[in-house]
């Protein structure tokens, strides 16, 4: 490549730091990429790094050593978080959304990619010390937000299917009760998909009594895989006793008025750990 | 916001357009967050122009206009882009893929961010021009790569459900003939998920003989929706008549020899208008 001038560098350098999130890039790489010396390239890094900060977007890192260099964890600011969950709770409130059963209509949402980057960067923030190997949601609605999660942290997506299917190969099965309608119902997971030892972050659209994501964490057990962490989008208030305790929910559904057509939700943004 | 220098202000915006794609932003925002005039925001532009021309990662265009601004399209590079999918080709031609009945093993690539952020930039530039609107896809394993492809084209996903949920309220059901299997399947989709007139692109990770992206078709045609564009990871090469004709497909599965465990696999690569 032709050299570039310095402010050309650092354009180029944030567009690859930033679109690969949590991926690390040696100095060397850049260096080649750029044909100038390494320590140009430090300097480089080092005004980027005053970038994030002042924009408040991240945390560039660098990780000294052999396999080190640098890379980039995206965040949401805070003020802006706070809003968003706000502005979540007052369009999720709307009586036109009850579903019949205490549901409520999230699709809209759950599927616009420039909502859930946003709840994805909020996760990965929250549980990126954790050392995540995967990240696992069960088909269907919470596969956006726990993609989008996956994709910041870096790490690979696990689905587990509610049904086996054909086109997976052998399966693990399991059997769990939905906690609020006890109903039997069965998920699979084809058996070649995680790795021995894994540590993975359990993340779903929405919970009530917790019985699916007691299944998750079944299932994780039959792989000998360790649940570091549950993060769900929208919990429900009620039943107050569920069937996990560990995890953290961005929203609460506190009641569904489906007579009067109200719907009552409480950001859990104050409850954040990155923020606080 | 303390006054940026010049350098430090490009690294800014390079993050804010590339982490937002196919997002309008209008100079005034880019003026008024750095505190800066706008020639000199029209200037960094040019200079990010030249990064984007040089480092070929994607268009950074203008739009002229009242409701003007500046956007980002990424798009991979020619040569990684070819490279990538003779690896792809290579890595699910492993015979320990091979399940019965003819399907192959692929969820650990259709489910790792970085491959899959490639495959959506790849098909949200071969359809880019046809201003879409929705992207569609049916559950489940289609979910991530639609994802994407929606994440960068900037609009909303919807997913087609394989049975009527309770959670999603009044819904449009179709039955649909698997083209391979015969058998007759139920797809289901919510009433109010989309606005009439829509133009939609589809994706999917594998089409054998195309029942389903037919039943796709039949149900946008439900909610006066146009399909523009129909966009497949792998498609096999039998049945050579599918159902439907009009598609991309980025990868040939050419045959299965279950009795030896051979997969055949071919790059469809020659074929994108994008490189041409």
């Amino acid at each position: 490549m032709d050299q570039l001038k310095r402010n050309e560098r650092i354009g180029a350098i944030m567009y690859i730091l930033t679109s690969r999130p949590n991926e690390i890039f040696t100095y060397n790489y850049f260096s080649k990429m750029f044909n100038v010396k390494k320590p140009s390239i430090s300097g480089d890094i080092s005004i980027m790094k005053e970038i994030a900060k002042k924009l408040d977007i991240g945390k560039i890192e660098t990780i000294p050593g052999a396999n080190g260099g640098v890379k980039f964890l995206p965040k949401s600011r805070k003020g802006e978080t706070e809003i968003l969950l706000e502005d979540l709770c007052r369009r999720l409130s709307d009586g036109e959304r009850i579903i019949p059963g205490g549901f409520i209509y999230m699709m809209d949402i759950l599927y616009t990619p420039s909502i859930i980057r946003n709840i994805g960067k909020i996760f990965a923030n929250e549980f990126n010390h954790k050392n995540i190997d995967y990240v696992v949601t069960v088909e269907t609605k919470g596969i956006p937000i726990a993609l989008m999660t996956a994709d910041i942290l870096n790490v690979p997506l696990i689905v587990i299917r509610k049904n086996t299917k054909i086109t997976e190969g052998p399966t693990v099965n399991i059997n769990y009760v939905s906690g609020s309608t006890k109903v039997i119902q069965t998920m699979s997971l084809s058996k070649k998909v995680l790795k021995e030892g894994s540590k993975v972050l359990v993340i779903d659209d929405f919970m009530k009594a917790g019985g699916t994501i007691k299944g998750i964490n079944d299932m994780m057990n039959e792989f000998n895989a360790e649940v570091v962490g549950v993060g769900i989008f929208v919990s429900t208030k009620s039943p107050e006793k569920k069937l996990v305790d560990d995890y953290i929910s961005l929203i609460q559904l506190e009641a569904v008025d489906e007579q009067n057509g109200k719907i009552y939700l409480k950001s859990n943004f104050e409850y954040l750990e990155q923020f606080k």
